[in-house]
């Protein structure tokens, strides 16, 4: 069994951290999806839960995930590690799971240099005035912090084209809807089927010599 | 707008056609699909509908066709003219309708020729004993046309890898929910929201400059 790795990427503000949650709570009955979580060397902040928001490590232990490569990409910020396992996703592909990669375009670009099987997908907001409204209704930041972070948006927005599935999340159900065919669909894909079910496809083709 | 041309091929008793009626009773209210229907100047049998089983046409009728050069393809058989209409294929695209071909490997490969951005689809039974069962359930047949349709779907199922994407039609709910995924999911592809979408993704992009 293998499983595909999902890039998921977005400006902020347009869904998302809740379409991802929607997702794993309804589609993940069966085990069959992994939400790839990043490892830091930075203290947890109040409500944060140890390999659910970050895999808390120390340095000496960051340092010899380095050391054993088991990163597709670390980075060091103010003094902190973070890192994006490659051991963990790679495990989870292996045990047949579709793994769900939450980066942005840059980190995007190096994963498919790494994975070219991967299957990227962008998440839009349906237009600037109702992305700029979700930002102001989240109450969290300043006028100048908003305008920062829609000009942010753009740029991140212009790199949509890279990705392989796009996402305009108009209505939340809908684009969950959407999102979750994604996945379904490409476990129908012909050399998935070929990789998961060869069992049944020998059977079907059992004593048969192609002309 | 522009729809997406599906082929779907199977063996006979993999399903395909109850898949297929379920697939437009289901999921075409807003009447986005489309299901070609072949041109013929043979007689209507009895319950034959025109225009939903054939298009019955006379033989100086299916004649101007081809002259105007209205088939993908077309074929004399025992005397009486069938063909695939490529100009009703193309109005229904246009009108970005997704329309789907219930053809052979040897059409799909045609096809694919003609018109490259075609999605695949190849339906499987989950094994030879199944589709043996479904044969002799349905009741039409000798053991000796059968045994040749047995022999008949190897030939063509050994052919699934050519496709796009596979259905294993165990279960038959399961198996029409994937095969909408499948339409579903195309509709997100990139290439096919820049066409549907290219009001909203200017909007977004509105005033951008990229780097």
């Amino acid at each position: 069994m293998k499983g595909t790795l999902y890039i998921i990427s977005s400006p902020s503000g347009a869904g998302k951290s809740s379409l991802l949650k929607a997702l794993f709570e309804k589609f993940n009955q069966n085990d069959s999806m992994y939400l790839s979580v990043s490892h830091t060397t930075r203290n947890p902040r109040p409500g944060e839960v140890n390999h659910v928001h970050y895999h808390f490590v120390t340095v000496d232990e960051f340092k010899a995930l380095i050391e054993r490569n088991a990163f597709y990409e670390w980075a060091n910020v103010f003094d902190k590690y973070y890192g994006t396992s490659r051991e963990l996703v790679q495990q989870a592909l292996n045990n047949g799971k579709d793994v769900f990669l939450d980066i942005d375009w840059q980190g995007a670009r190096q994963l498919r240099d790494m994975e070219p099987d991967t299957q990227s997908i962008f998440i839009l907001p349906p237009s600037l005035e109702e992305l700029r409204k979700r930002l102001i209704n989240r109450g969290q930041d300043s006028e100048e912090t908003i305008n920062k972070r829609m000009s942010k948006a753009q740029r991140e927005i212009s790199h949509y084209d890279e990705y392989d599935y796009c996402l305009i999340n108009d209505d939340f159900d809908t684009t969950l809807n959407s999102l979750w065919s994604i996945i379904s669909a490409n476990r129908c894909k012909v050399n998935v089927v070929k990789e998961n079910f060869s069992q049944c496809l020998n059977n079907l083709l059992e004593n048969y010599q192609k002309e």
